[in-house]
């Protein structure tokens, strides 16, 4: 892309990850205060926590800041809220 | 990462991009099929399409086919959803 400088670039890279991140907040405070993961779904958020694992894995081989950042603060979140989904399920709570 | 080929890497990428894709697929797919958009948060719906069309962008800027390539499809995905929403609020239909 012409005149835009590596830096301008990794602005938008950071804008996008505060705009995905800041989406999946909301949802992520509920469940972590609540504990209460009755209408989440385990197969969507095992899906998800693979898929931002596996978003940090790659972030990490191309030595990507900006991936590895919004995808360890994301993935941090989706393992917690999925970690709360089995435990229920384990426990028979759901 | 020692030993890890470009092409791995990238066989990397597009694992997680598959998995975020398809743990967004299920409610993009309801969606589409009933408009009923309801249940679903306008704020949520609305800083998640920004970031994507974000990371879309940062994408193309950084030329990185796996990230334009994810992007894309859950763009057109969560911009559809995003777009019946806001019908739906206009037309007082909520």
């Amino acid at each position: 892309m012409m005149n835009i400088t590596p830096d301008i670039i990794d602005y938008i890279g950071y804008i996008a990850a505060a705009l995905t991140t800041a989406s999946f907040l909301p949802q992520a405070i509920l469940t972590l205060k609540t504990k209460d993961t009755q209408s989440l779904s385990l197969g969507m958020y095992t899906l998800f926590t693979l898929g931002v694992f596996g978003w940090l894995v790659y972030g990490i081989c191309i030595e990507n800041t900006v991936i590895v950042f919004a995808n360890s603060i994301t993935f941090i979140l989706a393992a917690s809220i999925l970690g709360f989904k089995i435990y229920n399920v384990l426990t028979h709570k759901e």
